[in-house]
């Protein structure tokens, strides 16, 4: 019997909840939880549909994308997986969705400002949007190399992984992480709805200000700062 | 045995049609509904998602905001809620949300205007936005000031909170209120209907005309005034 | 027993599609069905939750809207029916909603012009808006005037009412009727529909060309003509 | 007993699909499968309303649009199917919608520009949109020539049908095809989401630019390419 059951039921709910939360039709997104102790991750098989996956279809592997048990090939988009766990140490899960206004905003080659308290809740900083990539990466090891876009937008913004868990991939659309394969799908949700929101901010008002930095400071803080009073502290 | 079961039944109940009626995602909302003989209101938890919430996770505070029955931590815009509750002293029930377009209107930081029959069945003025606090009021007893921040817009715009029982903080969302919970978010769910219809009409024809007052006036007395004819007269 | 059982029945189910096609939220929109031969009209009750309304709460007027059976006061838009069932001897249905698109369409005071064959499916003309009444009839019998306000702007704009089932009242919303109060209810649907549409073709292309004469004329011809082969001739 | 049993089901469940994909309402579209060695087709009946619909009312036709079997007409659309199915060889099902965001495109007569990766896993052209017909081809054979208008934009603009599996017809609405059915509606949805995206792309960036050749032939050709490793390659 595997070793990852529970690896991959976690892997399977998370993943469950991507069409339960109007983040995807078809298969067109993947969720994987990470097991750091064992060195590997469970994903999401290709091409699989959700109304179709079982726990058992789960694909396990390393953190240099190679399969270490299960039948099917896993998401195309493992080795970028693979890339950001093997960097970003304290993540436990990662989500690539093709949301609605994620892509839109990832298409538009745009930053999503922080406009309101909403953005604010979660991160301090503008949702961040990669370049696409040089076509001499596209061209070469493609899904590896979108990791390591990722991790280059990060340090040229000078973004903290820990705090900012999500980014537009210029073109293509967004990824979200988080401490949980759980908390990277609320994320997603949470990108996509601040998203939806900063879009239509600007259409009613072009010139919108940007969140005072008092509000940002404010709202951060108070969920995720060591005197948070948001939520139960546990 | 608690003396508070209805009181938080309302509450409860109130608190489970914002989702019902899609104006939440996640824990982005709170109702809480006030027993002004025993001078306490009932309120949310801070933080728990809606589909594990019962009614005796809700927690009773005092006008000062202090805790008088509840094992959980109040929703984290307690002191917002209790600062109305003193100041206005008939109303039964307020609402916090972050509705899609009534934050987008709330961070684009203007009012709502008043187009059509629609919004005035339900009030006779545009829906007024604060500006965002002073830096001070923020770094200072925020949610308290947040209460602070709706009264003061009221007086500055000459506006009567039994007539119009909304608001936007400017880049924070919508607050409403009512004479029962329920009525409370009734009203949050009007606000965000009124506010996409407003979205809309700018959209098709950015000269707009504003509602003339003759219109104004018929549909809201024959919905409120003395001689009203629509519903069933109890 | 009431002899109006089958047009209580007839009415109340039109209704009840009213929330089910996401037409109206709350109590925001009502259908009447007609007796000709009764010279008799069941019409809603004004101000009650569809969730809770029965087919003994229909209540029956006559053309000059005055109750003939029922125990609850009925719609407060019953004169506008009695109106147009008086004036258009051939309409069977009466639909009054807020829907969305409609409702911002009549708020920017415009016509939704013919853009596509989805349109001209269903009418040859643009949707006609009738601009706001002028204010001395807004403060007399405004809802008989409301039916007068529409029948003036058929008459300006040389429409026929048999073929151009459909009308937004400026800064108010639709009004839409047809042989039953089925096919009513069914005209509100696609005049939202069609109204969403040509709000996105604007925004995609804000000169878009109005739909060729040739088309209008084909898919008009082909579901209504006299050698119409839309449909399963019956 | 009928030998197209079969067909008839795939028709029947194909066409179920479209409601379920919210892409039409009433009776605002049309599927058919084709039986290449029968030399006929399935189709759905004219008018019929999707919950009223059963699998024995499929209609079997014949290239010419002539009926084989069945007691209904055919969808109004038929001679359109028959024209594609006797031009191209190899495909299976095609399927007609007046989605909301495809008719929207098709009203703005505009290709849908290629800007991500959501477009280029499916297809690696704008998707076209054919101009509306010329009067005459109008006011002839009007369904036949929609299929010949179809291919006309296809010779002129160079483009593949088993590479490019949908077209826009310009003031009307979307055409998909597949090697199935099922494939055909799926391309219905993939055109609806891109050709929302597109929109909202533009939207938030009028100058978005195309998506880049290198990232246009990586994702098509990982899951259509000979070395495609998208999905599980069965």
């Amino acid at each position: 019997m595997s070793k990852f059951l529970e690896l991959k039921r976690e892997c399977y709910e998370a993943n469950m909840q991507l069409p339960a939360l109007d983040l995807v039709v078809y298969t067109f997104g993947n969720v994987s939880a990470v097991d750091r102790k064992e060195g590997v991750f469970a994903i999401k098989p290709s091409g699989v549909a959700y109304e179709a996956l079982t726990p058992e279809d789960i694909v396990i592997c390393d953190f240099d994308a190679k399969i270490v048990e299960g039948e099917m090939r896993p998401s195309s988009d493992t080795k970028t997986h693979a890339y950001l766990y093997k960097e970003w140490e304290n993540i436990g899960g990662i989500v690539h969705t093709h949301s609605l206004y994620g892509v839109s905003w990832a298409q538009a080659q745009m930053d999503v400002p922080i406009f309101g308290t909403t953005h604010a809740d979660h991160l301090t900083k503008d949702i961040p949007c990669a370049p696409p990539m040089a076509d001499e990466l596209i061209e070469g090891d493609y899904e590896h190399m979108t990791g390591k876009q990722i991790l280059d937008c990060f340090a040229e913004k000078g973004l903290d992984y820990e705090e900012v868990e999500m980014i537009l991939v210029g073109s293509h659309g967004p990824f979200t992480w988080g401490k949980t394969a759980a908390k990277a799908v609320y994320n997603s949700k949470v990108l996509e709805e601040v998203a939806k929101m900063a879009y239509l901010t600007l259409q009613i008002n072009p010139n919108a200000p940007r969140l005072k930095d008092a509000l940002i400071k404010k709202h951060y803080e108070r969920k995720h700062g060591k005197d948070a009073y948001y939520g139960q502290g546990c």
